[in-house]
Protein backbone atom coordinates (compact mmCIF):
# COMPACT_ATOMS: atom_id res chain seq x y z
CA UNK A 1 0.00 0.00 0.00
CA UNK A 2 1.05 3.34 -0.69
CA UNK A 3 2.24 5.29 2.82
CA UNK A 4 -0.22 8.00 1.97
CA UNK A 5 -3.21 5.74 0.69
CA UNK A 6 -5.74 6.90 2.87
CA UNK A 7 -10.15 5.71 2.96
CA UNK A 8 -11.56 8.90 1.78
CA UNK A 9 -14.61 10.99 2.14
CA UNK A 10 -15.77 13.88 -0.05
CA UNK A 11 -18.13 16.43 2.21
CA UNK A 12 -19.48 18.96 0.22
CA UNK A 13 -20.60 21.85 2.90
CA UNK A 14 -24.05 23.67 1.93
CA UNK A 15 -23.81 22.81 -1.81
CA UNK A 16 -27.17 25.17 -3.41
CA UNK A 17 -27.53 23.45 -6.47
CA UNK A 18 -28.90 19.64 -6.85
CA UNK A 19 -27.21 18.75 -10.15
CA UNK A 20 -23.88 19.72 -8.78
CA UNK A 21 -23.85 16.87 -5.82
CA UNK A 22 -24.76 14.42 -8.77
CA UNK A 23 -21.92 16.09 -10.24
CA UNK A 24 -19.25 15.11 -7.61
CA UNK A 25 -20.69 11.58 -7.22
CA UNK A 26 -19.94 10.98 -11.02
CA UNK A 27 -16.74 12.44 -10.53
CA UNK A 28 -16.07 10.59 -7.21
CA UNK A 29 -17.43 7.16 -9.21
CA UNK A 30 -15.20 8.12 -12.24
CA UNK A 31 -11.78 7.89 -9.72
CA UNK A 32 -12.87 5.14 -7.70
CA UNK A 33 -14.22 7.21 -4.16
CA UNK A 34 -17.29 5.86 -2.66
CA UNK A 35 -18.27 7.77 0.55
CA UNK A 36 -20.07 11.33 -0.01
CA UNK A 37 -21.65 12.75 2.94
CA UNK A 38 -23.35 16.74 2.46
CA UNK A 39 -23.26 18.77 5.54
CA UNK A 40 -25.44 21.53 6.46
CA UNK A 41 -27.89 20.46 3.22
CA UNK A 42 -30.39 22.83 2.42
CA UNK A 43 -33.13 20.60 2.28
CA UNK A 44 -35.30 21.29 -0.98
CA UNK A 45 -31.53 20.49 -2.75
CA UNK A 46 -31.06 17.39 -1.04
CA UNK A 47 -34.47 16.15 -1.57
CA UNK A 48 -34.10 16.87 -5.34
CA UNK A 49 -30.59 15.11 -5.44
CA UNK A 50 -30.32 12.43 -8.61
CA UNK A 51 -28.28 9.95 -9.68
CA UNK A 52 -25.53 11.03 -12.77
CA UNK A 53 -24.71 8.45 -15.05
CA UNK A 54 -22.93 5.44 -13.06
CA UNK A 55 -22.32 7.30 -9.82
CA UNK A 56 -25.87 5.82 -8.76
CA UNK A 57 -24.11 3.54 -5.83
CA UNK A 58 -22.06 6.73 -4.61
CA UNK A 59 -25.32 8.86 -4.49
CA UNK A 60 -27.77 5.56 -2.67
CA UNK A 61 -25.17 5.52 0.28
CA UNK A 62 -24.79 9.30 0.63
CA UNK A 63 -25.65 10.48 3.63
CA UNK A 64 -26.89 14.13 5.24
CA UNK A 65 -25.63 15.57 8.43
CA UNK A 66 -26.65 18.59 10.07
CA UNK A 67 -23.00 19.28 10.96
CA UNK A 68 -19.52 19.62 9.73
CA UNK A 69 -18.46 18.18 12.86
CA UNK A 70 -20.63 15.24 12.56
CA UNK A 71 -19.11 14.74 9.00
CA UNK A 72 -15.49 14.23 9.39
CA UNK A 73 -15.45 13.31 13.33
CA UNK A 74 -13.94 10.04 12.64
CA UNK A 75 -11.32 11.58 10.22
CA UNK A 76 -7.48 11.66 11.08
CA UNK A 77 -7.27 14.37 8.05
CA UNK A 78 -10.17 16.80 7.64
CA UNK A 79 -8.89 18.71 4.18
CA UNK A 80 -10.13 21.94 2.73
CA UNK A 81 -10.23 22.93 -0.56
CA UNK A 82 -9.70 26.70 -1.46
CA UNK A 83 -8.92 28.82 -4.46
CA UNK A 84 -6.64 30.45 -2.65
CA UNK A 85 -8.05 33.83 -3.35
CA UNK A 86 -9.44 34.68 -0.18
CA UNK A 87 -7.59 35.46 3.02
CA UNK A 88 -7.14 32.09 5.56
CA UNK A 89 -6.83 31.79 8.71
CA UNK A 90 -3.53 29.86 10.05
CA UNK A 91 -3.66 26.66 8.28
CA UNK A 92 -1.16 24.91 6.04
CA UNK A 93 -1.85 26.37 2.44
CA UNK A 94 -0.92 23.23 0.09
CA UNK A 95 -0.59 22.87 -3.88
CA UNK A 96 -2.73 19.81 -4.88
CA UNK A 97 -0.22 18.36 -6.04
CA UNK A 98 1.84 18.58 -2.94
CA UNK A 99 -0.63 16.80 -0.81
CA UNK A 100 1.09 13.23 -0.83
CA UNK A 101 4.15 15.13 1.15
CA UNK A 102 2.08 17.28 3.22
CA UNK A 103 0.00 13.49 4.42
CA UNK A 104 3.35 12.04 4.92
CA UNK A 105 4.82 14.80 7.19
CA UNK A 106 1.83 15.10 9.13
CA UNK A 107 1.86 11.33 9.83
CA UNK A 108 5.49 11.52 10.45
CA UNK A 109 4.63 14.38 12.77
CA UNK A 110 2.77 12.31 14.96
CA UNK A 111 6.14 10.13 15.97
CA UNK A 112 6.52 6.98 14.33
CA UNK A 113 5.77 5.11 11.31
CA UNK A 114 2.24 4.44 10.70
CA UNK A 115 0.18 1.09 11.06
CA UNK A 116 -3.31 1.62 10.11
CA UNK A 117 -5.03 2.91 6.94
CA UNK A 118 -5.84 6.93 7.66
CA UNK A 119 -9.40 7.97 7.47
CA UNK A 120 -9.82 11.33 5.21
CA UNK A 121 -12.51 14.18 4.77
CA UNK A 122 -12.02 16.18 1.80
CA UNK A 123 -14.11 19.19 1.88
CA UNK A 124 -15.63 21.46 -0.84
CA UNK A 125 -17.23 24.38 0.67
CA UNK A 126 -20.88 25.94 -0.88
CA UNK A 127 -20.90 27.35 -5.01
CA UNK A 128 -20.79 30.85 -4.04
CA UNK A 129 -18.58 31.72 -1.17
CA UNK A 130 -16.68 28.51 -0.52
CA UNK A 131 -15.81 27.33 2.72
CA UNK A 132 -16.37 29.99 5.64
CA UNK A 133 -13.64 30.40 8.66
CA UNK A 134 -15.95 28.40 10.65
CA UNK A 135 -15.94 25.75 8.21
CA UNK A 136 -11.55 26.02 7.66
CA UNK A 137 -11.55 25.91 11.57
CA UNK A 138 -12.28 22.08 11.27
CA UNK A 139 -9.06 21.23 8.64
CA UNK A 140 -5.90 20.38 9.03
CA UNK A 141 -4.51 22.04 5.85
CA UNK A 142 -5.89 23.40 3.22
CA UNK A 143 -5.78 22.75 -0.43
CA UNK A 144 -4.87 24.91 -3.09
CA UNK A 145 -6.08 24.13 -7.21
CA UNK A 146 -3.64 25.93 -8.53
CA UNK A 147 -6.87 28.02 -10.78
CA UNK A 148 -5.28 30.98 -12.45
CA UNK A 149 -5.81 34.39 -11.06
CA UNK A 150 -7.97 35.62 -13.53
CA UNK A 151 -10.30 33.09 -13.03
CA UNK A 152 -9.31 31.37 -9.71
CA UNK A 153 -13.22 30.41 -8.60
CA UNK A 154 -13.96 26.38 -10.33
CA UNK A 155 -17.26 25.13 -10.27
CA UNK A 156 -18.13 22.59 -7.62
CA UNK A 157 -18.36 19.35 -9.53
CA UNK A 158 -15.49 19.99 -11.67
CA UNK A 159 -13.45 21.11 -8.69
CA UNK A 160 -14.33 17.20 -7.05
CA UNK A 161 -13.23 16.20 -10.16
CA UNK A 162 -9.61 17.45 -10.30
CA UNK A 163 -8.85 16.89 -6.13
CA UNK A 164 -10.35 13.14 -6.98
CA UNK A 165 -8.46 12.72 -10.06
CA UNK A 166 -5.10 13.84 -8.90
CA UNK A 167 -5.74 11.38 -5.66
CA UNK A 168 -6.24 8.92 -7.73
CA UNK A 169 -3.38 9.42 -9.95
CA UNK A 170 -0.91 10.30 -6.76
CA UNK A 171 -1.61 6.75 -5.51
CA UNK A 172 -3.38 8.60 -2.40
CA UNK A 173 -6.92 6.18 -2.00
CA UNK A 174 -7.30 3.26 -0.59
CA UNK A 175 -10.66 1.51 -0.29
CA UNK A 176 -12.58 0.50 2.85
CA UNK A 177 -10.55 -1.55 4.90
CA UNK A 178 -12.88 -3.06 7.06
CA UNK A 179 -12.01 -3.67 11.23
CA UNK A 180 -9.05 -1.82 10.53
CA UNK A 181 -7.80 -0.84 14.29
CA UNK A 182 -7.13 2.41 15.24
CA UNK A 183 -3.41 2.59 16.72
CA UNK A 184 -2.31 5.03 19.28
CA UNK A 185 0.35 6.00 16.73
CA UNK A 186 -2.01 7.07 14.47
CA UNK A 187 -3.02 11.00 13.93
CA UNK A 188 -5.89 11.52 16.83
CA UNK A 189 -9.50 11.31 14.61
CA UNK A 190 -10.97 14.70 14.82
CA UNK A 191 -13.85 13.38 17.01
CA UNK A 192 -11.30 12.66 20.12
CA UNK A 193 -9.72 16.20 19.57
CA UNK A 194 -13.63 17.43 19.20
CA UNK A 195 -14.18 15.86 22.72
CA UNK A 196 -10.60 17.11 23.98
CA UNK A 197 -11.65 20.62 22.46
CA UNK A 198 -14.63 20.84 24.31
CA UNK A 199 -13.06 19.39 27.78
CA UNK A 200 -10.20 22.26 27.11
CA UNK A 201 -13.26 25.21 26.50
CA UNK A 202 -15.69 23.90 30.03
CA UNK A 203 -12.07 24.24 31.98
CA UNK A 204 -11.15 27.57 29.90
CA UNK A 205 -14.65 28.80 30.84
CA UNK A 206 -14.64 27.05 34.25
CA UNK A 207 -11.38 30.23 35.07
CA UNK A 208 -12.97 32.73 33.25
CA UNK A 209 -10.67 32.83 30.68
CA UNK A 210 -13.04 33.42 28.13
CA UNK A 211 -14.86 36.78 27.31
CA UNK A 212 -18.51 36.65 26.11
CA UNK A 213 -17.34 39.33 23.09
CA UNK A 214 -14.62 37.81 21.64
CA UNK A 215 -15.46 34.07 22.48
CA UNK A 216 -16.59 32.83 19.09
CA UNK A 217 -13.21 34.10 17.33
CA UNK A 218 -11.23 33.06 20.34
CA UNK A 219 -12.45 29.40 19.82
CA UNK A 220 -12.29 29.22 16.65
CA UNK A 221 -8.59 30.12 17.10
CA UNK A 222 -7.72 28.12 19.77
CA UNK A 223 -9.48 25.00 17.53
CA UNK A 224 -7.07 26.00 14.64
CA UNK A 225 -4.14 25.82 17.30
CA UNK A 226 -5.34 22.11 18.10
CA UNK A 227 -5.52 20.98 15.00
CA UNK A 228 -2.06 22.36 13.99
CA UNK A 229 -0.07 20.34 17.28
CA UNK A 230 -0.22 17.06 15.21
CA UNK A 231 -1.66 14.81 17.95
CA UNK A 232 -1.24 11.05 17.52
CA UNK A 233 -4.63 9.28 19.78
CA UNK A 234 -2.01 8.43 22.03
CA UNK A 235 -1.39 12.30 22.84
CA UNK A 236 -5.07 13.21 22.46
CA UNK A 237 -5.60 10.68 25.41
CA UNK A 238 -2.90 11.94 27.96
CA UNK A 239 -3.91 15.64 27.43
CA UNK A 240 -7.30 14.45 28.02
CA UNK A 241 -6.40 13.12 30.91
CA UNK A 242 -4.67 16.04 32.25
CA UNK A 243 -7.70 18.29 31.33
CA UNK A 244 -10.02 16.31 33.13
CA UNK A 245 -7.69 16.48 36.34
CA UNK A 246 -7.53 20.15 36.08
CA UNK A 247 -11.53 20.18 35.41
CA UNK A 248 -11.96 18.16 38.57
CA UNK A 249 -9.42 20.59 40.45
CA UNK A 250 -11.44 23.66 39.45
CA UNK A 251 -14.61 21.97 39.91
CA UNK A 252 -13.45 21.38 43.18
CA UNK A 253 -12.32 25.08 43.80
CA UNK A 254 -15.83 26.09 43.16
CA UNK A 255 -17.47 24.17 45.08
CA UNK A 256 -15.13 24.93 48.06
CA UNK A 257 -15.00 28.84 46.86
CA UNK B 1 9.94 27.73 -22.21
CA UNK B 2 9.65 24.03 -21.25
CA UNK B 3 10.01 21.98 -24.19
CA UNK B 4 6.44 20.27 -24.39
CA UNK B 5 4.53 23.63 -23.76
CA UNK B 6 2.23 23.79 -26.69
CA UNK B 7 -0.53 26.72 -27.86
CA UNK B 8 -3.82 24.64 -27.04
CA UNK B 9 -7.20 24.96 -28.42
CA UNK B 10 -10.05 22.99 -26.90
CA UNK B 11 -12.28 21.06 -29.29
CA UNK B 12 -15.60 20.11 -28.70
CA UNK B 13 -17.08 17.70 -30.98
CA UNK B 14 -20.88 17.71 -31.10
CA UNK B 15 -21.23 19.00 -27.65
CA UNK B 16 -25.27 18.15 -26.99
CA UNK B 17 -25.70 20.70 -23.98
CA UNK B 18 -25.26 24.23 -23.66
CA UNK B 19 -24.22 24.40 -20.02
CA UNK B 20 -21.74 21.92 -21.29
CA UNK B 21 -20.02 24.71 -23.57
CA UNK B 22 -20.11 26.99 -20.78
CA UNK B 23 -18.75 24.53 -18.04
CA UNK B 24 -15.80 23.49 -20.47
CA UNK B 25 -15.06 27.71 -20.79
CA UNK B 26 -15.46 27.91 -17.08
CA UNK B 27 -12.61 25.38 -16.66
CA UNK B 28 -10.53 26.23 -20.12
CA UNK B 29 -10.04 30.02 -17.93
CA UNK B 30 -9.34 27.88 -14.57
CA UNK B 31 -6.76 26.75 -15.85
CA UNK B 32 -5.45 29.59 -18.64
CA UNK B 33 -6.61 28.27 -21.75
CA UNK B 34 -8.42 30.17 -23.61
CA UNK B 35 -9.43 29.00 -27.25
CA UNK B 36 -11.90 27.37 -27.82
CA UNK B 37 -13.72 26.12 -30.89
CA UNK B 38 -16.94 23.92 -31.46
CA UNK B 39 -16.89 21.45 -34.24
CA UNK B 40 -20.15 20.10 -36.09
CA UNK B 41 -22.55 21.81 -33.70
CA UNK B 42 -25.59 21.47 -33.25
CA UNK B 43 -27.22 24.86 -33.96
CA UNK B 44 -29.67 25.47 -30.97
CA UNK B 45 -27.18 24.00 -28.70
CA UNK B 46 -24.08 27.01 -29.92
CA UNK B 47 -27.36 29.65 -30.13
CA UNK B 48 -27.91 28.81 -26.43
CA UNK B 49 -24.53 28.78 -25.17
CA UNK B 50 -24.03 31.27 -22.30
CA UNK B 51 -20.89 31.84 -20.37
CA UNK B 52 -20.49 30.18 -17.42
CA UNK B 53 -18.55 32.38 -14.55
CA UNK B 54 -15.86 33.88 -15.16
CA UNK B 55 -15.43 32.53 -18.65
CA UNK B 56 -16.88 35.23 -20.45
CA UNK B 57 -13.66 36.05 -23.02
CA UNK B 58 -13.36 32.66 -23.66
CA UNK B 59 -17.44 32.07 -24.75
CA UNK B 60 -16.78 35.61 -26.53
CA UNK B 61 -14.04 34.59 -28.74
CA UNK B 62 -15.28 30.70 -29.39
CA UNK B 63 -15.58 29.82 -33.03
CA UNK B 64 -18.30 27.19 -34.43
CA UNK B 65 -16.65 25.60 -37.95
CA UNK B 66 -18.67 22.60 -39.56
CA UNK B 67 -16.44 19.79 -39.88
CA UNK B 68 -13.49 18.78 -37.48
CA UNK B 69 -10.57 19.27 -40.29
CA UNK B 70 -11.37 23.01 -39.79
CA UNK B 71 -11.31 22.98 -36.33
CA UNK B 72 -7.75 21.39 -36.80
CA UNK B 73 -6.20 22.29 -39.88
CA UNK B 74 -3.27 24.70 -38.11
CA UNK B 75 -2.76 22.40 -35.50
CA UNK B 76 0.71 19.86 -35.45
CA UNK B 77 -0.61 17.70 -32.96
CA UNK B 78 -4.14 16.55 -32.48
CA UNK B 79 -5.63 14.94 -29.84
CA UNK B 80 -8.24 12.87 -28.94
CA UNK B 81 -9.71 12.24 -25.13
CA UNK B 82 -10.95 8.84 -24.20
CA UNK B 83 -12.05 6.80 -21.60
CA UNK B 84 -10.13 4.08 -22.93
CA UNK B 85 -13.62 1.62 -22.58
CA UNK B 86 -14.16 1.16 -26.19
CA UNK B 87 -11.93 -0.70 -29.17
CA UNK B 88 -9.69 2.64 -30.71
CA UNK B 89 -8.03 2.33 -34.23
CA UNK B 90 -4.65 2.03 -33.59
CA UNK B 91 -3.78 5.01 -32.60
CA UNK B 92 -1.07 5.69 -29.84
CA UNK B 93 -3.02 5.10 -26.22
CA UNK B 94 -1.25 7.78 -23.87
CA UNK B 95 -2.21 8.16 -20.28
CA UNK B 96 -3.25 11.72 -19.27
CA UNK B 97 -0.18 11.67 -16.75
CA UNK B 98 2.44 10.67 -19.22
CA UNK B 99 1.29 13.63 -22.62
CA UNK B 100 4.14 15.83 -21.63
CA UNK B 101 6.75 12.79 -22.47
CA UNK B 102 4.32 11.56 -25.59
CA UNK B 103 4.55 15.22 -26.86
CA UNK B 104 8.12 15.32 -26.48
CA UNK B 105 8.99 11.65 -28.54
CA UNK B 106 6.73 13.28 -31.05
CA UNK B 107 8.97 16.12 -31.47
CA UNK B 108 12.17 14.22 -31.21
CA UNK B 109 10.15 12.23 -34.23
CA UNK B 110 10.40 14.63 -36.65
CA UNK B 111 14.47 14.40 -36.18
CA UNK B 112 15.69 17.63 -35.13
CA UNK B 113 15.57 20.25 -32.42
CA UNK B 114 12.03 21.77 -32.48
CA UNK B 115 12.26 25.35 -32.66
CA UNK B 116 8.80 27.25 -32.49
CA UNK B 117 5.52 26.71 -30.32
CA UNK B 118 3.32 24.00 -31.69
CA UNK B 119 -0.12 24.37 -32.16
CA UNK B 120 -2.13 21.80 -30.27
CA UNK B 121 -5.87 21.15 -30.64
CA UNK B 122 -7.53 18.72 -27.67
CA UNK B 123 -10.43 16.98 -28.90
CA UNK B 124 -13.52 16.27 -26.64
CA UNK B 125 -16.25 13.76 -28.20
CA UNK B 126 -20.18 14.28 -26.98
CA UNK B 127 -21.74 13.80 -24.01
CA UNK B 128 -23.29 10.43 -25.30
CA UNK B 129 -21.13 8.92 -27.37
CA UNK B 130 -17.04 10.50 -27.25
CA UNK B 131 -15.39 10.82 -30.02
CA UNK B 132 -16.11 8.82 -33.36
CA UNK B 133 -14.36 6.60 -35.25
CA UNK B 134 -13.85 9.12 -38.05
CA UNK B 135 -13.45 11.77 -35.22
CA UNK B 136 -10.35 9.57 -34.22
CA UNK B 137 -8.54 8.91 -37.57
CA UNK B 138 -7.64 12.91 -37.33
CA UNK B 139 -5.78 12.54 -34.31
CA UNK B 140 -2.06 11.55 -33.65
CA UNK B 141 -2.77 10.38 -30.37
CA UNK B 142 -5.92 9.62 -27.93
CA UNK B 143 -5.33 10.63 -24.39
CA UNK B 144 -7.08 8.15 -21.76
CA UNK B 145 -8.38 9.72 -17.98
CA UNK B 146 -7.42 7.29 -15.70
CA UNK B 147 -10.93 6.56 -15.01
CA UNK B 148 -12.30 3.46 -13.00
CA UNK B 149 -13.32 0.39 -14.80
CA UNK B 150 -16.44 0.81 -13.15
CA UNK B 151 -17.39 3.93 -13.97
CA UNK B 152 -15.54 4.68 -16.99
CA UNK B 153 -17.29 8.03 -18.64
CA UNK B 154 -17.07 11.65 -17.62
CA UNK B 155 -19.23 14.29 -17.28
CA UNK B 156 -17.62 16.57 -20.43
CA UNK B 157 -17.77 19.85 -18.42
CA UNK B 158 -15.39 17.47 -15.48
CA UNK B 159 -13.79 15.84 -18.18
CA UNK B 160 -12.10 19.35 -19.42
CA UNK B 161 -11.36 20.17 -15.97
CA UNK B 162 -8.87 17.19 -15.36
CA UNK B 163 -7.27 17.58 -18.38
CA UNK B 164 -6.98 21.47 -18.37
CA UNK B 165 -5.71 21.05 -14.59
CA UNK B 166 -2.76 18.49 -16.29
CA UNK B 167 -1.73 20.09 -18.81
CA UNK B 168 -1.13 23.12 -16.22
CA UNK B 169 0.31 21.17 -13.83
CA UNK B 170 2.41 19.78 -16.18
CA UNK B 171 3.74 22.73 -17.64
CA UNK B 172 2.16 22.06 -21.02
CA UNK B 173 0.73 25.62 -21.55
CA UNK B 174 1.77 28.53 -23.44
CA UNK B 175 0.50 31.70 -24.08
CA UNK B 176 -0.08 32.49 -27.85
CA UNK B 177 2.84 33.92 -29.93
CA UNK B 178 1.76 35.97 -32.03
CA UNK B 179 3.91 36.26 -35.36
CA UNK B 180 5.58 32.39 -34.69
CA UNK B 181 7.26 31.11 -37.89
CA UNK B 182 6.97 27.65 -38.78
CA UNK B 183 9.93 25.65 -39.16
CA UNK B 184 10.55 23.20 -41.74
CA UNK B 185 11.69 20.51 -38.51
CA UNK B 186 8.50 21.00 -36.63
CA UNK B 187 5.72 18.28 -36.80
CA UNK B 188 3.45 19.14 -40.10
CA UNK B 189 0.29 21.13 -38.92
CA UNK B 190 -3.36 19.29 -40.24
CA UNK B 191 -3.82 21.01 -42.94
CA UNK B 192 -0.72 20.06 -44.84
CA UNK B 193 -1.26 16.45 -43.80
CA UNK B 194 -4.79 17.01 -44.75
CA UNK B 195 -3.69 18.56 -48.85
CA UNK B 196 -1.45 15.39 -48.77
CA UNK B 197 -3.63 13.34 -47.90
CA UNK B 198 -6.61 14.42 -50.50
CA UNK B 199 -3.45 14.35 -52.79
CA UNK B 200 -3.00 10.83 -52.00
CA UNK B 201 -6.54 10.06 -52.01
CA UNK B 202 -6.75 11.83 -55.84
CA UNK B 203 -3.72 9.68 -57.02
CA UNK B 204 -5.34 6.30 -55.52
CA UNK B 205 -8.81 7.38 -57.31
CA UNK B 206 -7.18 8.00 -60.21
CA UNK B 207 -4.92 4.14 -60.16
CA UNK B 208 -8.36 2.60 -59.21
CA UNK B 209 -7.05 1.39 -55.99
CA UNK B 210 -10.28 1.87 -53.91
CA UNK B 211 -12.95 0.15 -54.12
CA UNK B 212 -16.20 1.91 -53.29
CA UNK B 213 -17.54 -0.50 -50.81
CA UNK B 214 -14.09 -0.66 -48.57
CA UNK B 215 -13.70 3.17 -49.57
CA UNK B 216 -14.72 4.53 -46.50
CA UNK B 217 -12.96 2.48 -43.81
CA UNK B 218 -9.51 2.07 -46.34
CA UNK B 219 -9.59 5.60 -46.18
CA UNK B 220 -9.82 5.78 -42.59
CA UNK B 221 -6.74 3.64 -42.13
CA UNK B 222 -4.61 5.28 -44.78
CA UNK B 223 -5.63 8.78 -42.50
CA UNK B 224 -4.45 6.87 -39.55
CA UNK B 225 -1.14 5.74 -41.05
CA UNK B 226 -0.07 9.18 -42.14
CA UNK B 227 -0.67 10.86 -39.35
CA UNK B 228 1.38 7.57 -37.33
CA UNK B 229 4.56 8.91 -39.57
CA UNK B 230 5.22 11.83 -37.40
CA UNK B 231 5.78 13.75 -40.80
CA UNK B 232 8.01 17.06 -40.50
CA UNK B 233 6.83 20.40 -42.53
CA UNK B 234 9.58 19.57 -44.88
CA UNK B 235 8.58 15.93 -44.87
CA UNK B 236 4.87 16.54 -46.10
CA UNK B 237 6.25 19.08 -48.77
CA UNK B 238 8.62 16.65 -50.26
CA UNK B 239 5.97 13.81 -50.55
CA UNK B 240 3.59 16.80 -51.52
CA UNK B 241 6.14 16.69 -54.38
CA UNK B 242 6.39 13.46 -54.99
CA UNK B 243 2.07 12.56 -55.37
CA UNK B 244 1.97 15.67 -57.74
CA UNK B 245 4.71 14.49 -60.09
CA UNK B 246 2.59 10.64 -60.18
CA UNK B 247 -0.44 12.81 -60.49
CA UNK B 248 0.58 13.96 -63.58
CA UNK B 249 2.08 10.89 -64.73
CA UNK B 250 -0.93 8.94 -64.02
CA UNK B 251 -3.34 11.94 -65.49
CA UNK B 252 -0.96 12.07 -68.53
CA UNK B 253 -1.29 8.08 -68.77
CA UNK B 254 -4.61 8.50 -68.59
CA UNK B 255 -5.12 11.17 -71.20
CA UNK B 256 -2.72 9.08 -73.35
CA UNK B 257 -5.68 5.92 -73.07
Amino acid sequence: MNPVACNWRIVLVRPRNPLNIGAAARAMANFGFNELVVAKPYEPTWQETRSAVGAEDVVRSARAVPTLAEAVNDAALVIGTTSGSRRHLKRDLVLLGDLPAWIASRIEKGGSRRRSLLKAALLFGSEKTGLSNEDMSHCHALVRIPTSAGCPSMNLGQAVAVCCYECTRQGMVSGRAPGARIHRSDPATAQSLAHLFDRAVHVLDAVGYLQPKSREAMLMKLRELLLGLGLTNYDARIMGGILAQIEWKVGGLKGEG
